[in-house]
């Protein structure tokens, strides 16, 4: 039944009016399948409706045969066409839908949660993406200053959508958009009701250190217009659907400008940033390294501290285990390890020529730096599981960020402070750590 | 100069961000040139930063050599993305620009008034008319009702950017904003203050046949609600350098379904249109076939008023030189062939397949019939002009559009009413006009 | 140091916008001080600033004197004059500061709260009451439906002003604001952010006879356009400072023609409302009558019942102190007669001629009648301790609004229905009941 | 009848609801009155519906029996309540009629052009003066900055409204809202398409001494940020039925604190305003003092530019009748003798102890000091009739305002330069002018 209807809305028949028509039946027929019936429409559009293999040979073969300047630019033209795919133009008119960006955003999304199961999906989710692209544009979007004033529905989703630091109630998101606070988003002109991209900043005095003390909602306001420091906390992706597309540095950017125009008191802005993939990547590292991860000194301070804890000795990884960070002294003793470790992980340890944790790859593309690791600065579970608790400060200096970006693009290197390389000790740095 | 600027805009080096800053500067420092400077710059942007040949080509060989689906389709993308070119990456990143989307629409508005000068710019106006054809998606426009509380920079840039009837002053203009007019517009999110194409109406009662008594602004306003009839007496499109994307069918569309809804007493949707092509074809039909262009009658009935104005014998274009609306005599014996003639063009004057007439192209297409003729439907020199004063009524009959509209892409069939199709009187139609 | 301000507030010196001026200082003044020194203030403003005795003596003897017509009217103007307070000019004044009317609306609050102590504050209340009667006359007044897309900063307000059914949580306030709700409110444009009363409907199938079933924030939203019962089950005044302006019945009325308009299949209007006064009645009326406030079927009964409950034999009011509402038999037993007692209250209990229930006059007065005595229809622990849990709906019949408000203005007559009335059983009405 | 509509209008049977609903339908019978009826109407208002006597002599009556303080204040409240007249509260009734707040301003303006015809409308205008006077506090006024994105049905208003340079025409318009200008008035929340008051304001280098060349709509906009004065060069009061309220020295301050805000390089403020009286008192001084007027020196001067200019000697009074100001000789000559008188004009001639002219009034009771006379500074018809083209410049030096402005209002001192003052020559200034 859908494929008649597809292969109805793609043909030439009718002009521009009447496909928009057919399309949006077809969009409303799609929504009101199961989502097995959903999954076979995709798997159908992504295998039977690509560029069409002949169109696309008899346009390759009119280009080669094309060598003056005039045509041989038609034939470059024409081969281009044959390959934009019939599944591409059929997607691009389900914009005319009520909603429909938001359509095809959260059509993406379910697409690509079945991209395993069904891999021949990609070539549909790399259409839609391009199409997303275009239409996603910076240029397109608004950055909105949110506040306790905006609508409820979105404070919900705004809440629902925080990835970073979840919000546990109504209260906890009203500090977090206090008077010493900021909030920002992009929207796109059509989905203004959804934010594709948010941040959260707190105003303060010095560089925070501790994520604790910026979520505490009891804690008073604080004087914004006294603050010396601007802390980027949160950061989220509001959409699955535009996976792939980076607003993340606009915003940063755009926020920047924003809050130094605002409030010429700030001299500080850097961000608290979870360190999402030490933890996983320093358990690599003790199942490869063993005993050799820690230095003499950092294994006899640990087991100091183990036999005053009452615990019989126990290798490195069986302490990370448990509650070590409600004993005051393990504590003590781990964390000259665990930080030599984090700045390690973040100075050296690369996939692909880029740092290996995503959140470090986000804001030393952008131009920061690493300022400052911050010892049991989320305690919570889910910290504690990712970083050992530990957080870093990526900080935006206005005067170098361009120079710190082209370094990072041009020759990898990653920009940090010389505390922070200090931390690395006997560890001999592989090239590219630039100190300040 | 500016090429450095270019190939540096195009450099990979950098991020997303920082593309952005460069190609802002570069969009700035062509604001600052010469018109000439400007022609030189789009020049460039045409002639040297198309897709790269030798990339194409590699990619052409790595296609031909992929036959598996999955290779071949990562083959299929990678050939497409080769032949996106360089100028095209650079023009969408002028959307960040203040105003960047206008900015583009008014570079190709530049361009395409040198592309008689220039011919090599006709691949740098597809290129922009690809990107803009994405943006200005159908999807994204906002149908906008204008009336008198409009800004007024608003209403001034749609006086000046109406193209059918002249708007002759701010009177003028208040009285197409009355309570017996709609006025309607499409607007880009982005472009707030500038309409894309926009659309008047007079409500009325019966059929309108004369388009200076719409246009008497001393006349007093009907009361919309007791109309049957709304009138589209003019549809411009406002901004050249959107050119060759079609907005007016969507508007049409979109403009009856509100009327529909908001006046239900309208009974009737009618054009009042000028037939732009008619005075021309039928000068080139006397030059063609000369006295056999007139029946016997029409010759009779001519010479009896030409004696009786007190002309010498003079032949019918000679006729037609004169003031011969002022005469009575004479415009009654010239009506019934003029008329005839006007049925003819419309009905039969084809060229690539489509109506010669691109006034009746748009609403042909778009499903509506040829209602009606009118004689001495437009007596302002523009009027006279163009079609001797004839004016034509295009009916929009809610139940007929999809089937006209389809009859007209499959088979090219016209739909006419019986009364038209009569003024063919003896003349033969070439096969396709449909009789209502 | 205060007072030297008012006099220097009242003084006649340097023109309005000094006057204004001087007015804000004395504002800011007046919000830095401790409450204590506010209530001083307040008190100085009530005692020493009413009008002049002599001039009021003076122009009174002017009245006098002047018996012909300019005369007489420029002396009944001056004599007005001359009664206004220079308190009221000075309050008047405060309009100009940032948030000026919400400032004296705050004022008026803070007042009132202190009338007990300081009774000579009755004067400036009076005053005030006056001005705010004038500014915030009806005419002014913007009705707007709330909705959850409304800012969170407003419904939070919402949620705390709610006075009949508490607010729980943010989802309870979502429920209110769901498909099947309707929320509206009365503003101010001078305090947008502050609602002034509003109420809250839900769109029903058959007359709600529970108020839990109505806030149970986990039941499905029903599909409004197949209510068929528009209920009112809240209303509640946000503003103590505007105590004694009654906005109610206007508020109830605009609701009305709103539903009416948008929501056509709706049929029945009609209350779900407490009767806050019947407890205290029915103990008073124990107190006073003893046995004989039963009829003898209702004390066996009773007897019966209580029995069968283990219970001693109780008397009425002490069956009533216990949890009678969890014991089917026992609850079964006392309806007939609280629901007896009920409707003898609302018909008859009365108090300078007017019902003696607060709840009843407001809805009695503007047009409505009893419809129906629901039992067991809020069993929360207010519920219960002012009604025993009973609640009575209050409708709303189009046509019979302004019949019944007129019967009840002119002779005070109830309307309401003959089940309601029949309740009554044995009881005397004493005159002027209406029956349906 | 309609006396029979007020009488039911204001009988107390039935709520506020009803009243409300009562007065709306008188109202709108009102509106379909003739000319004739509706001043009937108003005559019957304002002579039948005043305060009751024998109320007011009762209210008298209990004032003067009560003593001691609750109940002496409460006869004094009653008192007062007494003298308000039933017909107030008819007219405040109004307001709840759609647009009902500028029905009642359309109804005072009604009815002060009938004031001469029917002395007995004073009373009404006089307690709707009251009424609105109260209602447009100017703490409920909105100053808005308007731009040529206004609406333009707000633009034609104010075109229509501007009292002081005629509007000539669109492009007229458009000059005054051009980047170099500013342009603010007055609005009241419940009448947002209507202007209470307006001023216009030129950004200009140097003090402006000619009116003609504010106006000159074909002259290029100055930069603004350039500017180092603001000419308020026309300030319009648009409602006559808000005549006796003064928003002109709000006006004022507000727009000078916003151009101190928005534009630092500004340093001077001040008017370009017209002396409206200055012929019409000049004319009387000729007839009262004949010769004596001119000083010997004049006298001579004059009468050797009359023999140049081959008039026969003509007196003073002859010469000003005549097209003098085209004739340059003529017109030197003149100058000295009518900048003298316009000097002595505004720093003498008074009534009731204030200035005679209005201009002046308004400017000097808000703090502005006499700055500069300006020779042709106006030679439109209107500006020779008003003041033989003479224009005055009050300055507004933030300092002084205050000062000046108690000074005034204390002593009636007249601050101004004492290049102003020296004009006067040997005239002897009674007492009040301050010298700078």
């Amino acid at each position: 039944l859908l494929r008649a209807q597809v292969v109805d809305g793609l043909e030439a028949k009718g002009g521009e009016v009447s496909a928009r028509g057919r399309a949006a039946e077809l969009g409303r027929a799609y929504l009101g399948l199961s989502a097995k019936g959903q999954r076979r429409f995709l798997h159908l559009l992504a295998t039977e409706f690509g560029p069409r293999p002949q169109d696309v040979e008899a346009a390759i073969k009119a280009y080669e045969a094309a060598h003056e300047a005039p045509a041989r630019q038609a034939a470059e033209r024409a081969l281009r066409c044959s390959l934009v795919s019939p599944r591409s133009k059929l997607l691009a008119q389900f914009n005319s839908l009520p909603n429909g960006i938001k359509f095809l955003v959260d059509l993406r999304a379910e697409l690509r949660a079945g991209l395993d199961d069904d891999p021949s999906l990609r070539l549909l989710d790399a259409d839609l993406r391009d199409l997303l692209s275009g239409w996603f544009d910076i240029g397109f979007l608004k950055l909105e200053r949110i506040t306790w004033r905006a609508p409820a529905a979105l404070l919900e989703k705004l809440a629902a959508y925080e990835a970073v630091h979840r919000v546990r109630s109504w209260q906890d998101l009203k500090n977090r958009l206090d008077s010493d606070r900021r909030f920002y988003g992009f929207f796109h002109p059509n989905m203004p009701d959804e934010p594709l991209i948010f941040v959260e900043v707190a105003l303060v005095s010095g560089l925070a250190d501790n994520i604790q003390t910026l979520l505490d909602s009891g804690a008073p306001a604080d004087d914004p217009a006294r603050a010396d420091t601007a802390i980027f906390y949160s950061i989220s992706n509001a959409q699955r659907g535009l996976a792939g597309l980076s607003f993340g540095g606009f915003l940063i950017k755009r926020v920047l400008d924003d809050l130094v125009r605002d409030l010429p008191s700030l001299k500080v802005f850097a961000t608290l940033s979870p360190i999402p993939g030490l933890r996983m990547w320093i358990e690599a590292r003790i199942a490869e390294e063993g005993e050799a991860l820690l230095t003499a000194g950092e294994t006899r301070a640990l087991k100091a501290a183990a036999e005053r804890a009452g615990l019989e000795e126990a290798p490195f990884d069986e302490l990370l285990a448990g509650n070590w960070h409600k004993d005051e002294a393990l504590s003590n003793a781990l964390a000259p390890a665990l930080l030599r470790l984090a700045a390690r992980y973040l100075l050296t340890a690369r996939e692909a020529d880029e740092p290996l944790d995503r959140v470090a790859r986000l804001h030393l593309s952008n131009g920061a730096r690493i300022e400052r690791l911050n010892w049991l600065a989320d305690i919570s579970p889910n910290g504690l599981k990712q970083s050992y608790g530990i957080m870093v400060n990526y900080r935006y200096r206005p005067a170098d960020i361009e120079k710190n970006h082209e370094a990072y693009r041009g020759s990898g290197t990653i920009a940090a402070t010389s505390a922070v390389r200090g931390l690395l000790g006997g560890w001999s740095i592989r090239g590219r750590t630039r100190v300040e």
